[in-house]
């Protein structure tokens, strides 16, 4: 069995357990994500709870199997429960996922506490192009929230990022996970152009990686969130091109992906470092 | 005629009612529910409005037909807007619903909530059977903000909230509902098992609930608004047994349910206390 | 050719341009809209971003194209952003637009927010008659957020709001738009009866309307984004007549608009004021 297949093993025995033990994800996120990436993780086989407030953050945090952060809208709440949260998940050695949306000079005050949250050892950081990029200490010209680079140019700057955290995830038209545990990055493809169409996909696609993270090692986990969305996304797109439709097929196939599904279509190269 | 075809009768009225009076429905909800809360609230007849700062509380309560509360993921700023809120409607008779979202230990900031807003009198509690349990003051274990118990294990736990409330109301495969009016338990049948796997769908059936409480009696409003779900349910299920298709699905039957619909398919049952 | 031609041109190349520049548009709004305002930009061409907290607004807003203000669930860190952003477009000219949900005696801390924000001269004021009108000094019965006034009754109140805007749009079962510009009024007719049933389309409208800001004059945008939405709402509803569908049809509409769909179904009457 090649490397590759035996990537895919592992990304069906993962999928399979995720299905089984069904873990309880905490999502610290953005006011546009909040429903989409709840209904993603129910699709998908977990069970959310978007818990946010500073009050409860820790004890929350204690029974959760996994922790996702995503800096979209953050309020002084959220941005207090994202520290304790994270220093919880830290010292109970709970898998947490870090996505550092709008990283960058202009939206300065998130960056700052994705700065300070990095002390905390993230499991995986995500994000596209432009975030890791800026994250990874070089200048980029961000256009928003959205990209403005090519994943594929970018996942050799990533590198020094592994210093923080297991997996360094960057979507894009390609997605490209860094793996400190197999010396390598990975490559993912399938999706379609209409993804980054529909909001949200991104955050979900962190609440998905935490998901994973609760049942099986983080590169892994990271490898098949990312999977499990370019499959649906490349199903999604054969059955309906416009954004309304394409978005309700998308979350039919998050659904109803499964062990044949990911075999016939998970399409993954392993590059070397 | 017998009881169980007297409340269907009812539950016409109530819906015909809701169609007519089309009524201001207050919402303190959560950020996973807000839009889809809205959204069913429209489809199903009435006229939702989100409002949920500390500043706008009393005044809006005042002119509103109904009021919902949901603890799903509370700030600073919405928990002041419920107390006012609460003790408006209170104050003005208008009748409001509480929905105590992860009642239980590990989410103590918005219990000790629950606990104070239980003193405004609720016209209706209405939970899963894990948060129905706990507020009734059992020992439960709960996973996040989703049930760990069968509602059908726990109504008779129940029957120590009527003396808060006028209804008690247990979502779950059956959803049982305590009736202090009618001194019975009312089992509602129907809905399907990708109901849960759809967010927020509890948080929007308390927001229904509170908008058939504004045209009929708290017993009736409760009964016909699990039932209003419980066919729009059953009907999606047939429809469509994908995720994003069932939600597109369940939203239509929401919006396109009818009385000849509801003599079809209401499957309800008088249980005694 | 004629008037009418004239701007259904113009509409034309408002559209392409739309696609061509995908402008950046920070929007601060509600919960409700979050999601549904970030997927209609998305689909019709925009790239949105919800920078809504007070410690990146200045910032965000100038290097945003355009900025959409609504005041549909008010948070204090929101009005913060609201006030610093509304100035910082004014002195960066950067268009912006006003939506002032619920305005009203009611719901009096976001209306002395909105009389406010009107010093920083919003370039359109968007609402439903009955924001407009009491926003234009007439006492209104308003239910909620939504409207008890028509639109074409309406418009003749609003041309005192032209001292703050370049645009005052009222949408309703016919839109009416008076333009500082063409010293007249335009109705749009289209949409369909079920758009109202489908919560935040109105916010969504609003921030549509930023989006055209940035890549044309304030008259030309806002006849734009109100005809954008009319034909997809004509168009959705002949595909489907019931809530669920609709709204994924309407999505799939706004998305797929293109030259020919706007020269075959815009429906504009230009009026004198």
């Amino acid at each position: 069995m090649d490397q590759t297949s035996t990537l895919v093993k592992h990304i069906v025995e993962a999928w399979t357990q995720l299905q089984t033990e069904q873990p309880l994800v905490q999502c610290i996120t953005n006011s546009v994500a909040a429903n989409y990436a709840a209904n993603v993780l129910l699709a998908a086989g977990a069970s959310p709870a978007m818990i946010d407030n500073p009050f409860e953050a820790e004890s929350f945090t204690t029974i959760s199997a996994a922790l996702s952060i995503n800096l979209g809208t953050p309020t002084h709440e959220q941005m207090q429960a994202m520290q304790i949260s994270a220093q919880t998940a830290q010292r109970t050695n709970t898998p947490w996922v870090l996505d550092p949306v709008g990283y960058g000079p202009v939206l300065k005050w998130r960056s700052d506490m994705v700065d300070e949250l990095l002390q905390y050892n993230p499991t995986v950081i995500r994000g596209n192009a432009s975030e890791i990029s800026t994250l990874a200490g070089n200048q980029v010209l961000s256009k928003g929230v959205d990209s403005t680079l090519n994943s594929a140019d970018v996942y050799n700057q990533a590198k020094v990022l592994l210093a923080h955290a297991e997996c360094i995830a960057i979507s894009g038209e390609s997605d490209f996970i860094l793996s400190k545990e197999l010396d390598a990055v990975i490559q993912i493809n399938g999706g379609s152009y209409l993804q980054p169409k529909v909001t949200a996909t991104g955050c979900a696609l962190g609440a998905l990686i935490a998901a994973y993270c609760a049942v099986t090692t983080p590169t892994i986990a990271t490898i098949a969130a990312h999977t499990h969305f370019a499959i649906a996304g490349k199903l999604a797109f054969k059955k309906a091109q416009r954004m309304g439709q394409f978005n309700v097929a998308f979350m039919d196939y998050v659904h109803s992906l499964n062990p044949d599904l990911i075999q016939q279509y998970a399409d993954i190269k392993i590059l070397e470092i």
